[in-house]
C-alpha cells in the first residue's frame, strides 16, 4: 500500500476502532470516542473494551479480532505495556493505520520506554502498517468531520487551507487554536508525537498532493535525519509554502545540562541553515507563524518588495514604514503622475507621499477607490498595506479595498483592529474577499513580508 | 495655576465647551459632542456654534464669551485659521485648558502651519493656558466618564491602571483598543499631537502623582528636547514603570529622503540609549508594549530572574524555555527536596525537572496546588510561568493558580489560550485575582521578563 493510500486512511477513514474506549467521562478513552461522535464523524465507529458491551450508544467489541468489518484507522488509548498486544492484533486483522495516543515510550528516556517503541516499530514495519505517535494528540480533518483526538477545542476550528504537522501535541493545539482565533481554517492537523514510523517528510509528501492544503505549518523539536525533511521540502516548496517553527533551541541552565549548551545552540544554527537551504520559511513565534500563514493562505507570492502604505492614521503609517524597513521591504517611490492623481482625492491638509495619508477621506468610498487605484496602478508599486484603527465610518475604506480585489489588485494586507471584537464581522467579510487582515500595523507587515519571502523562495527554486 | 491644577482640568473637567459643535452627524464637531454625551460625561457641556441655538438637546452658545459659567476645558473643532480667534476668546474668558482637535498646523510642513501654531503658543503661554494638540485625537478618562475625542471606539475600554500618552492619535487608538481587547483598563489616555505647549515630561510628571495610574505607556516619534523627558522619567520610574515605543525609526527609501537615512538611524540609536539611561523600558511593537504593560499592571517588579516553568504540554514548556533564554531569564534549578515533593504529585509517566510537566494532573485541583506550592517554596525559584492549552478540564490548574495567589505567590504569568473566546470568562477571573494571562506561551514570557526588567531598573535607580 503506498503512502497516499495509508495516509488517506488516517485523514479520510471510513471506519475507526477506538481501543480503550471508556464509559468514564474523565478518561481519555471516553473523550476520544466522544469527540469522534460530537464532531460528526460519518463513518463507522467500533469501541473496543472487553469490559463493556455498549458505550455512548455504540456496540462495544471485546477485541480488534471481534470487529466484523474492515477498520481503516485504529486509535489506541490504553497503557503503554498493553499496546504491543493491541498492535499485534491490529496487524493480524490487516489494519494499516494506527494512532497511539498513549504515552510511556521513548519520551520517558528509559530503556523500557525505548524498547516498547522499538517493538511497536518492528511489528508495524513488518506488516506495512503506519503508526502515528505514540504519545500524540491525534488527527484532525474538519473538512471530513474527523476529530480523532482528546483535544476537544479543535471543534472550534473551521475547515480551510492550512495544514499543521507538529511533533508536539501541545504546540499543535496552540497553533490550531490560534488559527481558529485568527479566522483561519485548517485542512489537516496531525501530531506526530514520537514518530514511531511516520515522520515529517512523509506527511509533507502527502500534503503536497492534497488539494485541500495550500500552506503547510511545521512545529518540530529535533530530527534524527533532518536531511530527509530537507530533501522533500526542497521539492514541495515549489508548489506550496512550508513554514517551520523549531522548538528546543537551547538547553537551559540547570547544571546537569549546562555543559551541552554550546553543542545544542550550534545545532539550532544548523537547523536554521538547513531550513533556509531547503526553502522553508523559519519563524520565531506562534504569532509570526500565524501572521505569515494568513497572508500565504489568501494571497499569492510576489517577487517585488516595493510597498505602498495607505494609512488613515499617520502614526500607523510610520510604524508600518519602520517595520517594512526591518523586514527588508522598501517604500515604493510614487511616480509624479500617481502623485498628481492622488492630489485630487487626498485632503489638502495632507501631503501626498508614501505612506499615503488617507486621513478623513477614509469615510468616502469613492475617494478611497480612487486613492487605492492610483497607487495600485503605479508600476513602481509591487505590494500594498492598507491600515486603519477601527472607527465605524472608516469601513468605507475597507469596502473600497474589498471592492477592488475583483479587478486584480496587487497583493495586499490590511490592518484593522477590532477592539473587543467590534469589527469582527467586517474582518470576516474582508477576508472572504481574499484579503488577510491583522489587528496591529506591525503584524500586517509581517504577513506582507511573508508573501515576498515566499516569492523569493519560488524564484530561487526555479533557478536550481 | 500649577501643572496639577491645569491637568486636572483636562482629565477631570467640571465643564466643557465644544467650539465647533455641529448638528451634522458626519462632522467631527458632532462626533466629539456626541461622544461626551454617550460616554456619560457628568459635568456641564456648552456647545459653541453661532449658527445653532440647540444641538443634541443642549443649548448652543454663539461664542465662548456668551457662556455664563466657568469653563474648565475648551475643545476646539474648527478650521485651523479660526483657532487663533477662538484661543484669544478662551484666554479672555480665563479658560486655562484647551484641546485643539483641528489639524492644519506644524504637521503641514508649511510656513503658514508653523506660524499658526506659533501664534497659538504665544497666546496660550501669555495667559497661563495649556493647549493639548493641535492635531490631536483628544483625552480619555473612563474612570471619570470623560471621552473628549472623536474616537468613539474608546467607549469599549474600561477604567483601569494603565495610562497612554501618545504623540500620534492613531497610535493612541491602536494602543487603547489593544488594551481593551486584552482585558486591560485605562487610567488616562491623551494624544499630544503637535505638542503646542504641553509635552511628554509634563504629562508624565502629572501621572506620577495620579493614584489611578500604575503603568505609563508612551508612543513618541521625535522630541525637540529629549533631555526634558529623560530627566523626568529618571525620577518617575522609581515609582512607576514607563514603557516607550518609538516610531519613525528610519527614513525610508524614496530618493528624496535616502540621503538622511544614516543620520536618522543614528538618531534612533541615540533614543534607545537615552531610554535605557533614564530607566524607561523600550519596546519594538504594540504587542510587546501590551504584554509587558499587562504584567506590570498586575504584578510586582522582581529582582531575581530564575524562572520555574509549569506546563501541561511539554511542547509549550520547551517553547517557553527557549523564549526565557532569549530574554535573559534563567531556568531555575529545583532543589532535590522540591523534586522529591513533586515526585509524589506528578504522573509517573513524567520526569521531574524544570520545565515541570504537569500533563494529565492538570485536571486535579489538589495535585495542582501541591505542585505549584512545591515549586513556589523552592528558594531557588524567583518567578514562575504556568501554561496550558485551553481544554476544559485543565481549568482545575488555573483555579489552583488563582487560589494560591492569596497566600503570596511569587510573581507569575499564565499562558492560557482561548480559541474563539472559549476561555475568556476564565481569563477574566484569573486576571481578577491579579494574574496576567496571555494567549501564547512566548507572550507570557515577554510579560514575565518585563517584571524582571523593571526590577533591575528600580535596583539601578536606587544605586544612583
Amino acid at each position: 500500500m503506498d503512502l497516499t493510500d495509508l495516509l488517506n486512511r488516517v485523514f479520510y477513514p471510513k471506519s475507526i476502532a477506538v481501543i480503550g474506549a471508556s464509559a468514564k467521562p474523565d478518561k481519555v478513552g471516553f473523550i476520544c470516542l466522544s469527540n469522534l461522535l460530537e464532531f460528526g464523524f460519518r463513518g463507522k465507529i467500533y469501541p473496543v473494551n472487553p469490559d463493556l458491551s455498549e458505550v455512548l450508544g455504540l456496540k462495544a467489541y471485546p477485541s480488534i479480532r471481534a470487529i466484523p468489518d474492515e477498520v481503516d484507522l485504529a486509535m489506541i488509548v490504553i497503557p503503554a505495556q498493553q499496546t504491543i498486544t493491541a498492535i499485534e492484533e491490529c496487524a493480524a486483522s490487516g489494519i494499516k493505520a494506527t494512532l497511539i495516543i498513549s504515552s510511556g515510550f521513548r519520551e520517558m528516556g528509559t530503556t523500557t520506554g525505548q524498547d516498547l517503541q522499538a517493538r511497536l516499530r518492528d511489528i508495524a514495519d513488518g506488516s506495512g502498517m503506519k503508526v502515528i505517535g505514540p504519545n500524540t494528540l491525534g488527527v484532525f480533518n474538519p473538512g471530513n468531520n474527523l476529530l480523532a483526538s482528546f483535544q476537544s477545542s479543535f471543534s472550534l476550528a473551521r475547515a480551510g487551507n492550512t495544514a499543521v504537522v507538529s511533533q508536539s501535541g501541545g504546540m499543535c493545539s496552540y497553533i490550531v487554536n490560534a488559527l481558529a482565533s485568527h479566522n483561519m481554517g485548517v485542512s489537516k492537523a496531525i501530531g506526530l508525537g514520537n514518530r514511531c514510523n511516520l515522520d515529517f517528510d512523509e506527511v509533507i509528501t502527502y500534503l503536497a498532493e492534497d488539494d485541500k492544503t495550500k500552506v503547510i505549518l511545521l512545529y518540530l523539536e529535533g530530527l534524527e535525519q533532518p536531511q530527509r525533511l530537507m530533501k522533500v521540502a526542497r521539492e514541495v516548496v515549489r508548489k506550496k509554502p512550508i513554514l517551520v517553527y523549531k522548538g528546543g533551541r537551547e538547553e537551559l541552565s540547570n547544571e546537569a545540562t549546562l555543559s551541552h549548551t554550546g553543542a545544542l545552540a550550534g545545532e539550532f544554527r544548523f537547523y536554521e541553515v538547513a531550513f533556509a537551504q531547503s526553502g522553508m520559511i523559519s519563524v520565531n513565534s506562534i504569532t509570526e507563524l500565524i501572521d505569515i500563514a494568513k497572508a500565504l493562505s489568501l494571497q499569492p507570492a510576489v517577487s517585488g518588495n516595493r510597498v505602498a502604505v495607505l494609512s488613515v492614521q499617520a502614526g500607523g503609517g510610520i510604524v508600518i514604514a519602520d517595520k517594512c524597513r526591518e523586514l527588508g521591504l522598501v517604500l515604493a517611490e510614487l511616480s509624479s503622475a500617481t502623485k498628481a492623481r492622488l492630489r485630487k482625492f487626498i485632503s489638502p491638509l495632507n501631503q501626498v507621499d508614501n505612506p499615503v495619508d488617507i486621513a478623513w477621506k477614509a469615510t468616502d468610498f469613492n475617494a478611497c477607490c480612487n486613492i487605492i487605484n492610483a497607487v495600485m496602478e503605479d508600476s513602481g508599486v509591487d505590494i500594498a498595506i492598507v491600515a486603519t484603527v477601527f472607527w465605524g465610518p472608516t469601513i468605507a475604506l475597507m469596502e473600497a479595498v474589498t471592492n477592488l480585489t475583483k479587478d486584480g489588485l496587487k497583493p495586499v494586507t490590511v490592518c484593522l483592529d477590532s477592539p473587543c471584537g467590534a469589527a469582527d464581522a467586517h474582518i470576516e467579510s474582508i477576508e472572504e474577499s481574499g484579503i488577510p487582515t491583522y489587528p496591529l500595523p506591525e503584524r500586517a507587515v509581517t504577513g506582507l513580508a511573508g508573501l515576498v519571502e515566499y516569492g523569493g523562495i519560488i524564484r530561487d527554486s526555479g533557478q536550481k
